[in-house]
């Protein structure tokens, strides 16, 4: 089959070009004569790439000598009790700023182990906006503040990150937007990242945690599994890491570095989202944006028929195009593009193009 | 590169055959037009191959229908912690086998969580024999008894399983001999395993739970993604699943039927461990085998050179020859040949040749 465009909010599209490195040394890594699922994760072929990966990221995200880069598993919902477990104590309040869904179950989560202060939600409004940071409710000694900067569901990113108050450290899942703009990790606690969207593939967590909150707590009840210094200890291999997975990101960070690094990627990400909501914004109501333009995501971009009952002849004729995993998450409904790092223009515009058709021949009958 | 022969403990050698096929599909999965990496793990093509993955190991094992098959991710250690917070509550006894290092490390963790008794200890004797059952000390009353079919480092394998008493479930680390020789699941509470030995890749963790310790314990203090309840309820899909990982068991699932199933497996890998330990005791003492023979693993054939001056050698030999990562656990020294299901008969032969000849060269100096 030629090469699909995937919208899918993850496991997502990968670099057609990693794909073929990976393909082309699926057999033989490094002249090994094995496959890089093959090998362990404690010889020497191995733990250069692993190096050499950390470095990478370190590089390209500018990450600070004093905040350890972790690789571990169990995706962006493990971390939403390990952020509660390792950072409070039984009884510590934890601030939550609910932008969206998965804002929501780390919320949910935390309560679990911690008190919950929501400091703002924009449920009532269905998270179509952040509400400004004068507004929200901070506790007045938190443990951390927790904030998810896009909400892959819901199309909503944050366009500047909070501002750090008291000391109070910045905790943020960063699984849907990590790596696809500059930021500063300097303004962050633990920024944390399911690897499906932007970095490779399922099964596999970057954690990204300033050193003095390693040693922050230590609760004899958390499973040694679940405290970050497990990892931060033993370079991410007290047990053994997802090998494949990592390899796939050292591939895509390579990547990244080939195609300018993340300021360079940021920019197409921009050209690419502005491109599909200028398709949206110009089509006489056709189809709309729920989410408010300041606040709207580079990474998903989540809109809506008019006519709700074109839906399913929408993602028929996108699919015969080509066109694959448009359908909103069921919480929503509606349609979704995600248009992560790996989603070349060519994919936007195709989408956008078919759109433009698809709302003409259906506008005038 | 020709293809190496690869003794390492684990990541593993996978099937060649299992190899060539994931590369030629890598970047076009049943004609989707995309990876399998980057579909969606709630998406029909996916899902087809899930269940069907999911069956073929059900019917390779024999796996009854009061038994549920979970995918998890965190490899054997982060089960080490869920075995005892799923089936303990706190102030229960459990019972622990110690025939080696996994299973002193299991019990070490289950100490975190409950009261363990170590039925049976053979640390003494180095590991090198499974203590007979009438010598254990069970619990009056224990959770479970847990006990580790293989052990990966000391090379001990139980030739045949503990018996049930009491109605006390066994609870099994089956990471090192899944799938490699046919085994009555119904003797097993819970069964668990790694991939990255027989299965598959390191980052997924197959679990076969009986269905009524599901709603044994329920723990409002346990995380809920380490309660096995919540990937029960969910068919491992609570969140999104490694699914690389699962695929790649998927490929090694029907590479095992092709081969005749789990029954002709089990044949040959005793006549290759059969092979190996032979050359050992025939090689007039230049070799030896630790462990006493009905002990003796089928998966990972633990010797050593009497001349330990020769290993580096050994070692270095060996890798010119294409045998690879033979070298033993730091915590053990010497050497060792992991045996997995994917490793050829060839390839065992071509370790028996060269091991002979080298014996032969260095017994004449």
């Amino acid at each position: 089959m030629p090469r699909a465009y995937n919208f899918s909010a993850g496991p997502a599209v990968l670099p057609e070009e990693v794909l073929r490195i990976a393909q082309q040394e699926l057999c033989d890594f490094q002249q090994t004569g094995s496959s890089v699922m093959e090998i362990s994760h404690r010889g020497d072929v191995f733990g250069a790439f692993f190096n050499e990966t950390q470095n990478n990221l370190r590089v390209l995200m500018n990450i600070p000598n004093n905040y350890r880069i972790l690789f571990l598993q169990g995706g962006a919902r493990l971390q939403f009790a390990m952020v509660a477990l390792n950072l409070a104590k039984p009884g510590d309040t934890v601030d939550y700023v609910n932008s969206g869904h998965w804002s929501q179950l780390a919320m949910d989560t935390a309560k679990q182990h911690a008190v919950v202060n929501e400091v703002v939600s924009n449920r009532l409004e269905k998270y179509t906006a952040i509400p400004e940071e004068k507004k929200w409710l901070r506790s007045a000694k938190a443990a951390y503040l927790h904030f998810t900067t896009n909400e892959t569901i819901h199309g909503v990113q944050f366009p500047v990150m909070p501002t750090i108050k008291n000391d109070v450290p910045l905790v943020c899942d960063m699984s849907s937007d990590f790596i696809s703009r500059p930021i500063d990790v300097n303004q962050f606690g633990i920024i944390y990242a399911g690897a499906q969207k932007n970095v490779g593939i399922a099964g596999l967590t970057i954690v990204i945690v300033r050193e003095d909150l390693l040693a922050s707590i230590k609760r004899s009840d958390i499973p040694k599994m679940l405290q970050y210094a497990t990892y931060a200890d033993t370079d991410s291999m007290y047990n053994t890491p997802p090998t494949f997975a990592i390899y796939m990101a050292g591939l895509v960070f390579c990547w990244i570095k080939k195609q300018g690094g993340i300021a360079a990627i940021a920019k197409r990400n921009e050209e690419k989202a502005n491109w599909l909501y200028r398709v949206i914004d110009d089509s006489d109501g056709f189809y709309s944006a729920p989410v408010k333009a300041p606040f709207r995501s580079r990474m998903n971009v989540v809109f809506r028929l008019a006519n709700e009952k074109l839906n399913e002849l929408f993602l028929e004729t996108a699919q015969a195009h080509h066109l694959m995993y448009l359908k909103g998450h069921p919480v929503l409904g509606g349609m979704r593009a995600s248009i992560y790092n790996a989603m070349p223009m060519d994919g936007v515009k195709a989408l956008g193009e078919f759109m433009q058709a698809f709302a003409k021949t259906h506008l005038s009958h």
